[in-house]
């Protein structure tokens, strides 16, 4: 194993270490996983359909005889699970836990996820329930789960109608970055890792949202960049707060609005990106509401907003129009959102570009920002 | 809140503390958890059954309007699950995980966890992927739970027919000991407790074990100071390792055996402490054909064992007669336990007492003391 670009070392924290390694080639899993170098206690890869079937997979997925949706080969476990966000469920969890039983896995044995957001969340989880955890290493195939989700040590499914409500802190002691993977994308996957990346400039690199301010074209020549800002950012977040207790939770910008808009549309109706860019600018909008924040600053991340596709007024289309008192439906789905202790709604707001607070806001506050007319 | 007797420092850990409270009077629940100190973040109380009827919970039960199994009074929540270790599974956790969601519990919220290793390991699951993490705090009420289950930040559930497959290491924030609790026990379930007891006594307290030798009367006359024994032991050895990357490991000794008579016969069907107690038996027994440890000192063992009306022979009573090779059966079921890695079979075992060693032993070394006739 080479070098790491950069190891996550987490502060006042036993998760470990998590070791980034970027590469400029084209993935090669074959040669990132050699066959020969099986450890006794085991590898388990894990990964869905799509990414199943995508060529670069092709030597890789063909070392395995699968049958039905599992393969082994000597000490190498592969499966794979139907791709889709509506899989994100504490069963698909268990299933992952309960091939590995079957196999005789052990908690010395590696897990590894291969996939975008989802496969490395319900990977992680259950690699850290599997016999009160094993080992764990994530390549992400979206930017999705490049620039935000593989990173941090996150886990967890969606439980009932609400994103993410069991899970786990359990980093991966390995990340592996291709950013070649992405020209597998469909264009609205790769757009939902857009908002994450744009959230990040927002955040915490003015750069970043120039390069988005610059436009698609100059964007795109500039990915793997972009990607290691992203990255570099979360890693130094985390760092200092793996478990969410103070600076990590700026990292929800956008997504007290996002989960209740994902909740009450339905878990995988919207794409997660598009919805934290919906909900981006509905805290920049509730920002100015409050006299946080200039009407300009707004309107500037509006343009870019909508520059790539994303809604910036108050009805996200996804809403449908029959639902009497949409706002209050959106509010009632925030209070299930994890991050809220009380009776008021936490949320993530901006005075400006890098200048970000964390508030409870009451109820009619935050309505006026989703009501539309 | 008082100041605790004790409290356990996670090192190289941030797991956090645990306050350790010992009670003499009898226990009440009411008024260790008063109605009126209700946080705004609301407490989740789950207990079973069994606990739910025993007279001494009468106040504090009442003060719930039981709608089914749940009840809830301001910002108190109350669950009672069926008493088993039946019970013991991942539906019954994801139960008390959709319960708090339904109630619109936080990661803020304090999960407390009343009964026995079933209930306190179950509950401590579920707080511990509630949202990644809500409070949680433990009043065991059974000798087993006291002495061993809800010291030192073991969660789990059984998975497929395998004990404790699935779990975290998630420590509570107090444990509360009332040993006046222990005086509504069966005999069975207090007996599976002193199992754990004896095993602190053979690891760390020749103290301990002399009082065991002294016969159930003289044990009994000293129960709080057992238990406190018990607490101290594991509270010491816990903070020095609580992932059980090492010294941790002896507190397996006998569990080996144990978990595969439990899986084979049947989660359930014999008593955890009962086939803890029947394993430490055979650990020694294995230990002297080793030529590591001295007849007599297994002989000793034995003795007592005997005299608390456990098994001392190869072949458990629980055992079904008709089965065909049945130590190939448990070899098989040892092989699929979380500490095993490797194909040898990693037991505790000991030199004597107070000496205690990990190694893995062939299959065939096993094999001689599971064998009958």
């Amino acid at each position: 194993m080479n070098t790491p670009d950069y190891t996550i070392q987490y502060r006042n924290s036993d998760l470990g270490q998590t070791g980034l390694f970027f590469y400029n080639s084209a993935p090669d899993l074959a040669a990132l996983y050699p066959s020969e170098s099986v450890a006794a206690t085991g590898r388990f890869f894990v990964t869905d359909t799509a990414v199943a079937a995508l060529p670069c997979m092709k030597d890789f997925i063909s070392r395995f005889t699968l049958s039905g949706d599992t393969g082994c080969r000597n000490k190498d476990l592969l499966l794979v699970i139907t791709a889709g966000e509506t899989y994100k469920t504490i069963d698909t969890v268990l299933r992952i836990a309960k091939t590995a039983l079957e196999h005789n896995l052990g908690r010395k044995s590696l897990f590894v996820a291969i996939g975008g957001g989802v496969v490395s969340d319900l990977t992680a989880f259950a690699a850290s329930i599997f016999k009160r955890g094993a080992g764990l290493e994530i390549v992400p195939t979206t930017l999705l789960a490049m620039a935000d989700a593989a990173v941090g040590g996150k886990t967890g499914c969606d439980f009932g109608a609400y994103k993410n409500m069991l899970g786990t802190f359990y980093p991966a002691r390995r990340i592996h970055f291709y950013p070649a993977f992405l020209r597998t994308l469909p264009e609205g996957e790769y757009r939902s890792g857009l908002a994450e990346a744009l959230k990040t400039g927002l955040l915490f690199n003015a750069g970043l949202f120039d390069l988005f301010k610059a436009g698609k074209k100059k964007l795109f020549e500039n990915e793997s960049a972009m990607i290691r800002a992203c990255v570099m950012a979360k890693a130094k977040i985390v760092e200092e707060d793996v478990t969410e207790e103070g600076p990590r939770m700026l990292l929800n910008f956008g997504h007290t609005f996002a989960h209740a808009l994902e909740s009450v549309v339905g878990l995988g109706k919207v794409s997660h990106g598009d919805a934290v860019a919906w909900g981006m600018g509905r805290a920049l909008d509730l920002s100015v509401r409050l006299g946080l924040c200039a009407p300009a600053y707004r309107d500037e991340v509006y343009a870019v907003l909508a520059a790539y596709g994303w809604e910036t007024g108050p009805v996200h289309p996804a809403l449908a129009a029959q639902i009497t008192d949409m706002p209050a439906v959106l509010i009632e789905a925030m209070k299930k959102d994890k991050k809220n202790s009380s009776e008021k709604i936490r949320v993530i707001l901006q005075k400006g570009l890098s200048d970000t607070v964390i508030q409870e806001v009451a109820e009619d506050r935050i309505r006026v920002v989703l009501a539309g007319g």
